[in-house]
């Protein structure tokens, strides 16, 4: 499959294991290469898909000035947005667990936004995924940020971790955009290559 | 966590491995132990989740002549059903290929059933979530079937599989559902117990 895509080397641009295990799934060839500190600042103006578009378009210029001719950098940003509000990754246990205090009981979204770039084009999109949380107990938020940690997580959570499994009661849109890829949307956009 | 189950021997009654990969991510002691050929048929007056729910009742009580008093059982059954039919295991690829054909670009619902059982009590409940699958390509279905030899998954597919990377474009409710176990759910139906 995506036979189209032969004529490339395809180059997954993140940290993420999450998004290399799906890039993995898809059954294409790539590889990873990852830049020091691509400042993922952006401006105050943005407001919800506009954030993850713009830090992955930033993201991927960053890359421009080493690209091949026959390279295609995939890069992206996932951010959780809730009440007009950007949850980032949590710089330590207290940060996180008030985080999840404030996703508990509540939907909320996840924007993954995705750049494709060559030397000869750029495209990007985003995908939506709306994720609601039960109420969480205090005990199951503490056991959650000491076992797992999840300081390089926006909103402080892994919906593949325990608190996905036992706090997450409903999802609306890709599950995978909430592991931090939207898969089927990126198969799509890359079969149109 | 979930230490009002330390009084019960949890076991988990099937042979499905996501089940298994779902029931360790709640992080509690459990054993794994399933009986050979339990009739999995019923009614055909059932429509629904009476189906699953029917289902994983009739596996409980197969159980229930050996169990122990601290024992606690779980079973589960899940079905695919569109448009007021249940999509089963596929016996070969052709009727994976077939079924695959029938769920293309429509929204179809995954229903799992899951009976806890002791000797003292049983509960039962089900949950249903909306899948809705991309207009798959005769080669995507053929690609998908040959590699993944999906024989032993209701619906002939796997949503933490390639097809379920490329084709699932969105889901409504748990997505642990759909690998077989509405974990969110199990997890407060035992917090309860």
């Amino acid at each position: 499959m995506l036979e189209n895509l032969k004529k490339y080397r395809i180059v997954l641009a993140s940290n993420s294991p999450r998004r290399r295990e799906l890039m993995s799934g898809l059954g294409i060839a790539y590889a990873v290469e990852t830049l020091p500190d691509v400042d993922e600042s952006y401006p105050v103006s943005l407001c919800g898909e506009e954030i993850p578009l713009f830090i992955s378009r930033k993201k991927a210029e960053a890359y421009l000035s080493s690209i091949q001719p026959n390279e295609l950098i995939i890069t992206a940003d996932t951010i959780v947005w809730l009440d007009g509000r950007v949850y980032g990754k949590p710089k330590d246990a207290a940060q996180a667990c008030a985080m999840l205090r404030e996703l508990s009981g509540k939907t909320h979204q996840v924007i993954t936004g995705v750049t494709l770039a060559t030397v000869a084009f750029r495209k990007s999109f985003a995908a939506t995924t709306h994720v609601t949380f039960s109420i969480l107990e205090e005990d199951e938020i503490n056991y959650y940020v000491e076992r797992y940690e999840p300081f390089d997580k926006a909103g402080a959570y892994g919906v593949q971790e325990w608190i996905g499994f036992i706090g997450v009661t409903k999802i609306e849109g890709s599950f995978y955009n909430v592991m931090g890829l939207p898969i089927q949307r990126l198969y799509k956009e890359l079969s149109r290559l």
